[in-house]
């Protein structure tokens, strides 16, 4: 499949000179980061922002948070330099599973290595280096990007200013990991799955669509379904779909028109790793070492980070302050009802300013 | 697999003697029905209580259903004659998928018919007719059950005099319409599915294994497998899969060695046609016209069925009371919560007494 073509035209492309190492003690050599930015960074590197993406998400992020981005809106490039990349393991131009393995010369496929969320921002840390960036004004992502953010906080306290975890929990419950792995199970089950090594043009596909359809559920609400759909039916024989079955199985294909399963696989299992504490010690006491100003959204309706997981994250970290994005649409939210989370990001933004001032 | 081992010694059949036609039009001949019942009935044949079960249930209430029974419970073999027939789809002895089609002299397979609630209702209701049962002074079920509870109400108001549908709705929702078809999809994806023409010898255990996985999470909630799992690893090293992940794969083998997927398809696709309105009219009305005394019973927990359409039910319903069963664990509750629903349901029945009485 040609992932390129899901790929801007602007997209730059940072290639490692050092063996990347991850926590498991793996190396990957020549890693590559594909990233786009927006603004101009400022001669003292400190007016610099950092979007963090979710799971099938990528750097352009001013596609599918476009309407974050504008003159007076929370993404600015008039005053900052908005930075996005592609995670480690995606298949959005970042060394992953559908790039060549050095050792190889074939694609790594179902052999790249397990990958963390610390592994995904130390590599982004790579980039914001070489891209000459002192201080990040604010790191911001929802979902598998909410997890990046928490860890940029812990793992780069002097690099980060303020930090917007949204829908996102400071570590995967069971609950989350559960539907990680039937998801994966139903990838698995595919006949051209293959352990993994699968041929170009003959991939899993039906068993991601499944995948998919399983998460688009857990990813909208029962409001948003019966809205939309409710008990409609598509054709006009009564053997035919439900129109909710139509558009399922839409949204199955239009994925596995766009990703790679042995991806699907590696950024489950990153997120199902996802754990603050995990190398730290005491959950509790990790959470209240954060020092940043952080914004912490969560969405009332999300049934995949419930709105506890945010209310105990706001009452941890010890500068948080919470907000809710009220919306009967479920864990989506933060990429749907994009105007009334660009006024709360922008609210708190402009607290942030007069923090520095006073 | 031999599904007989899954039926209680105890159980019989009704052979019934007439074509049983199915609201589609499609006849099914020779059809069966397998029960069981508890206590006596009395010689003005009134004292009879029909329990309803779910989608993987059997007629073996004292099995799934054991804290209810029992003297002074819900159901009391000293003073009620209990019944409980396997649905007609299901692989438990009534008439389904893998039952022999009279036309062909092989199991019906793939080329069982599309069944409706309606039809399972009407089938109950031969047999219930057949036992010369006069009166039935509830009928109960969750989920599944519920639905048939409802149906009940309205297809034979005359020999229903109190019902109590539990963690169900009166229209199946998208949300649960979605849920269904992905179960489906991952059944489908298996190699072995074959259309639904699989060999006894090679099912697609796989696929039916990762929609129960599906399942098993909407059936349960994040408290329930945070407090039961957590990000608890089974094995000792870092790429073991975490214990619920081990736990919803045991859930699913434990499904496949004792379930049939055509079965399981057909039985799905019913529960997706539930809809008290489909062929009645306005839906609030029909609501309205149910005249027997009422029990909705919602568990606060439950995702699949949520609160809100037990409260649409109870404030339709003319005669209805509302209870919930308030539990950490989900949809499931009904079968875990025995306690406190066995006293909800008591309480419920000392009342219709007291009617009577009164």
């Amino acid at each position: 499949m040609n992932y390129q073509k899901y790929i801007s035209e602007k997209t730059q492309y940072y290639q490692l000179t050092q063996p990347f190492y991850l926590q498991s003690g793996e190396v990957i050599l020549n890693a590559e980061v594909a990233y786009r930015t927006w603004g101009k960074l400022n001669a003292s590197g400190d007016n610099a922002v950092l979007i963090c993406h979710a799971l099938t998400g990528s750097a352009d992020a001013d596609d599918w948070w476009e309407p974050l981005f504008g003159a007076g809106r929370v993404f600015d490039p008039e005053t900052d330099f908005i930075l996005c990349s592609n995670v480690l393991g995606s298949c959005y131009g970042t060394t992953g599973a559908i790039s060549t393995n050095p050792h190889t010369g074939m694609a790594y496929a179902a052999k790249f290595p397990r990958i963390t969320i610390q592994d995904m921002v130390h590599l982004q840390a790579v980039l914001v280096n070489a891209l000459k960036i002192r201080r990040l004004k604010l790191v911001i992502g929802g979902s598998l990007g909410g997890m990046q953010v928490l860890e940029w906080a812990l793992l780069y306290p002097e690099l980060v200013e303020a930090i917007a975890p949204i829908a996102v929990s400071g570590k995967h419950s069971a609950w989350c990991i559960g539907l990680s792995e039937a998801q994966r199970q139903a990838i698995y089950t595919d006949p051209n799955w293959q352990e993994g090594n699968y041929s170009p043009d003959k991939q899993p596909t039906q068993g991601l669509s499944t995948a998919r359809m399983m998460a688009m559920i857990t990813y909208r609400s029962w409001s948003n379904f019966e809205t939309r759909f409710g008990r409609e039916i598509q054709g006009e024989e009564p053997e035919e779909p439900y129109a909710i079955a139509n558009y399922l199985q839409h949204q199955g294909q239009k994925l596995f028109e766009r990703f790679d399963a042995n991806t699907y696989i590696t950024l489950t299992h990153a997120m199902d790793s996802h754990n603050l504490a995990g190398n730290r010690g005491n959950y509790t006491q990790v959470l209240r070492s954060i020092q940043q100003l952080t914004l912490v959204v969560g969405i009332d309706s999300d049934i995949l980070y419930p709105p506890h997981e945010q209310k105990e994250l706001a009452s941890l970290i010890p500068h948080a302050q919470l907000a809710w994005l009220e919306s009967p649409h479920g864990h989506d939210a933060f990429l749907m009802d994009m105007e009334t989370l660009n006024d709360l990001v922008l609210t708190f933004r402009s607290q942030l300013y007069s923090t520095v001032l006073s």
